[in-house]
């Protein structure tokens, strides 16, 4: 996956704008869920959401700077999952994460908490999968409040050919090439995890 | 809870947009619901939504002053219920009160009506709940049209550590610091009420 | 109910307006649906929708005016509908007359065709029944394309204290004294319905 | 089906429209479905929506010009399933085509591989069927990479007195004389989808 490398100052507004997509949709509810963008590889650089903000009214200077280990490299204080953003890019090679809280996404993942599997969809395409792909596993790891924790799992358990991974009791983590791809494959995932709930 | 007091002439502004904000949601539909903000602790002011108008559609006037107990300071005819949400912040010490009426939160109610237990879910942290607390209670209370015994249960069912509680075959009552504390977990505690609906 | 009348000339843009808020919620897909308010009451005369166009993009011209059996009074080609509408005012004397196609309704018309029992429910008092009611039957009628097999049905089957009627396969009636109290009807009656599907 | 050719230098205006309208629903996640209309028919010619992007996003240039195999006319690189909507016109007289990725298709399509009996729903009447007919079959066909294979089981398939066709694992076609009318029909559809899914 080839990244695409954003100038930080122009970092925060697609942030923005990606959030309060999202938090129309009812993903970010409360304060919940953050997103970040690459914005240089050596030494690796992301501009993440600030924590403890309302994702439907993030300002483009609502973003805070950090490494790849996620600690803030100009100061302000990251949110702990900060440091899983770096850990998802470093593995994938993606240039942008979403973390958002679903309710479909929680509510699978308590009715398979050892992956969601998912069969001859169209949809599939939309994450990146050749069309002869039919049958793909979404995994699903168990939460933790210790990033290295959490970091392992998603390492351990994801799926290459899936650019997502579900946290039990907890919502989605979705990368992509850039925002609007990471966009895109969390709208899908989210789809797929909706009819799945439905049927 | 520290309480945020607010300005009376600038009361109305901030309730209309929340209660805009709610609406849009489909979470006062008719002209159900009511939000407040407390203008002064001593004596204690309230400023609550005039009963009776569609809640997509206040203005900044469309707002009653009610003390302690819930009566009109300077004229006007709030709802009965200005008396629960002034008794919510004795009781709590919040500067803002959410009341909506949600399908999730009576459908939860009729399903269990001893209270809902929560477990194991990030989105508790948006409550204020600590990252080792994995347990919680939200209450759930018998309805009244008698504002003091719907108090009276309110005090006696309330769990310190939740700023929510059910009413049974009517809504939720939400409070935090300032309104959009208090909207945040107006949110969250619906997440977490869809979510369990849903599983 | 005491009716509020409208003037002719200013019929069309609330009409145009309640349209677009009842399609946004999903209630009136394709052209289906169609809203009304009386503009004098001797002789009798409505304003209705026009039929065949998109509820969204309805413009203030976009009204017929009908009068007491919903034939048109100035030419147009009122939705055979209108003639049901009609009937309703002169039954309850109604001001506003709200017809939508909610997939609640239907759903719950099919699961209850003898009509649909509602208790214990605050939000009942949003349909102006006093706090001492606890239990009402909102009616449901078998469908016709006959509007006076249709409107005989409607008459023998409502419930004086209920301004509301489901029509098996079909959607909603509901009426209220003027265009805003028929729309917070229309939507207490589908949060009712959404509720009773839910739990 | 009359068909209503469109200016090719205004196609791509409407179509952005439609789609921004049926993002806005849910209904194109990620860079899903496609939009057409039918700009001449001798020889026939068909603008489509470009693949790839997202469809809440479209400009009126982002359109492709295809004939009736499909094949573009101007260059350009459009979705493979352009083939499918030059088909559906072929087949069928329509002048606008919507292909769309709903969750409630695709579920009913899963529970109702052969098809989905609607019956007694005035809804039916927005597909354009006269009020005496009472039972109608939405045609479900298997999913394929092949758009000759697609379009020979809808051929195959599909119910005359029904402009529309569930794709299982996929999504939905559905048609009409100009996009408003393919429109009202996809809402038709989708709605009595969504209803057939909840009781």
């Amino acid at each position: 996956m080839t990244a695409v490398v954003t100038d930080p100052a122009e970092a925060g507004a697609p942030l923005a704008a990606e959030a309060a997509r999202f938090a129309s949709f009812g993903w970010m509810r409360g304060t919940s869920g953050n997103l970040s963008v690459v914005t240089d590889r050596d030494p690796l650089r992301l501009a993440v959401t600030a924590s403890g903000l309302d994702k439907s009214e993030l300002t483009p200077a609502d973003v805070v700077f950090v490494d790849g280990d996620g600690a803030p490299v100009d100061g302000g204080n990251p949110s702990a999952e900060a440091a899983l953003h770096a850990r998802v890019v470093r593995l994938t090679g993606a240039g942008a994460v979403v973390h958002v809280h679903t309710v479909a996404s929680v509510a699978m993942a308590r009715r398979h908490p050892q992956g969601i599997v998912l069969r001859d969809l169209e949809m599939l395409k939309g994450l990146g999968l050749p069309d002869h792909e039919q049958e793909v596993l979404l995994p699903v790891i168990a939460n933790s409040q210790d990033m290295g924790v959490l970091g392992d799992r998603l390492e351990a358990a994801r799926e290459p050919r899936v650019p997502a991974v579900v946290v039990a009791g907890h919502g989605l983590y979705v990368w992509g090439r850039d925002p609007r791809r990471a966009r895109h494959h969390t709208e899908v995932v989210e789809w797929l995890l909706e009819l799945e709930l439905t049927v």
